[in-house]
């Protein structure tokens, strides 16, 4: 019998295929089958695909469920009642409804005596990690998040419902004079606009539109109003073959002092040449976690402040204090 | 009566200064004493001072010790003793006897319900953590660690060991090519002496033996020779000036791949003024944990990678959720 982690996804859009392909670097992980509320066929994947209703059958055969899901509409209702089942691991992302995401989980995980992790990922995730450590170890100062260069799927939706155009992207980018102020422990007080700027690439219906939709884009407050916007219009063969792909990243930093004139700065950034084969790659390590969790009879739900960074190893404690620390 | 955590510092070096002069900046702890071996009237210092031979005066009194000695002869000797009355941290440095200094303290903890938190500052520490997290989320990929610009302590110890050194002190640099190639994601396989460079400051008893001062450095092995070493000559009052503060950092890099051509990378950057300030105030964030971890009867000893970052913070766990999450 294999003592390999069985693991389970529940969704196939991006972040399900970056989990499927990531399995291999874990080999102390196996995929089960993968749950989809469309037709197992349709999918193009030679893995095992079941249809979600028959989740409950798996109920011994996996240890943890991957929950890839979004975070508006599928998890809130997905995640309470796949926990009455299963441990599990997710990216919620809403921050602003973490609070009453995590009691609805955790009620549940509790009464069912599963574990379930929520918010994994890089932000929520290892940048809320990373604000917390750096806070705690330097209570007098500033602290910040930088995004970028990625794409922000929210400034895209927006730049699309703007009429005349046909695709658009929008690129979220750091501003750099910012960026070396801060490392340089200057810990300037930036707006958001001080802190970013804003590129998009759009592919217009008619060319004639292009002023029009340039006006309309920059006079968007919020989004776009305050900041520096560029707008590029690019063809719609351009759009394709440079703008598909998923980098994204940025940066966590925060300057502090000990004493008058000793100022630290510390940072954590990523760099990240696509975003959800990544992210996926965080909740595998948290899977692992999950589970260790669970052969403890640690219930209920956690979020990525509560588990140790061991749990995340395939190694034992004893080596990796060896080999590490 | 105050529920502030009740702290004591055993030695007062430039680490125990410096958790004196960190408490100001963590509202929920308080210095009850300072313990040395020399005469508690010697320091010069405003805090309560008591002779370490009172120390078990204090067991009530105090929540957790802070243990400041050096790694090579107090820590060893003096962390198991202190332990069987108090929860500890320290910062033991000395990386290859890890795993039995760990087992010593943990036997003694675990028998005297106490916890004792090991090994705790920046290397070892937060960027062991961070080694262990890259590796633990992109296992395909290849982990690079880099100091300075900073002051090695054993680099200087060699230098003033040299006939004809009066002063001496050696600054390790990374080597920014080596850097920049890592962060675009290259994955160089790189010796040790093409990440860094060291640049060495003297002061000699005489001008005429310079030559064969910088002959002798750049011949030692394994220290000196393999490296590109600059060897500067000045003067006893620039050396005074321009070497007596303590800044330091580095950076732990990851960089590895989820797929052909997909590479991601990942950075921990420290900055630091003065190192045992730093070092000091990461003691600090984990005395609290550390207190945490014994008021729910986890005793014995622990590691950086055994602590949930949550337990750092002074903020309660539903908060952290909702405003760092």
């Amino acid at each position: 019998m294999s003592n390999k982690i069985r693991l389970g996804i529940v969704g196939y859009g991006n972040l399900g295929k970056g989990i499927e392909n990531n399995i291999k670097y874990n080999e102390d992980m196996e995929l089960v089958a993968i749950f989809t509320r469309r037709d197992p066929k349709s999918l193009n994947t030679e893995s095992n695909v079941r249809s979600v209703s028959e989740i409950v059958e798996y109920k011994d055969k996996i240890d943890v469920m991957i929950l890839c899901g979004g975070s508006h509409s599928d998890l809130p209702k997905q995640t309470p009642s796949i926990a009455s089942m299963f441990n599990t691991v997710d990216s919620y992302d809403n921050h602003s409804n973490i609070p009453e995401y995590f009691e609805a989980v955790d009620s549940v995980a509790n009464s069912s005596n599963t574990t379930s992790l929520i918010s994994i990922g890089w932000d929520p995730g290892l940048f809320s990690l990373n604000r917390l450590l750096f806070q705690s170890i330097l209570p007098q100062g500033s602290n910040y998040t930088f995004w970028g260069k990625g794409v922000s799927q929210g400034h895209s939706q927006v730049l699309r419902a703007i009429e005349g155009v046909k695709h658009g992207v929008q690129y979220t980018l750091p501003i750099k004079e910012a960026l070396d102020s801060i490392r340089a422990g200057n810990a300037p007080v930036l707006e958001p606009y001080e802190r970013h700027r804003r590129v998009c690439y759009i592919v217009s219906n008619d060319d004639s539109l292009n002023k029009e939709i340039e006006k309309n884009i920059k006079s968007i407050p919020g989004y776009f109003k305050e900041y520096d916007t560029e707008v590029n219009f690019i063809t719609e063969e351009e759009f394709i073959r440079e703008h598909s792909s998923m980098p994204h990243g940025g940066s966590v930093l925060h300057s502090g002092r000990t004493s008058k004139d000793i100022t630290h700065t510390m940072e954590f950034k990523l760099d990240l040449a696509h975003n959800p084969e990544f992210t996926s790659s965080i909740l595998l390590a948290y899977a692992r976690a999950c589970h260790r969790l669970s052969k403890e009879n640690s219930f209920g739900a956690y979020t990525i402040f509560d588990i140790p960074i061991g749990y995340l190893s395939p190694d034992s404690d004893y080596d990796i204090r060896k080999k590490l620390l």
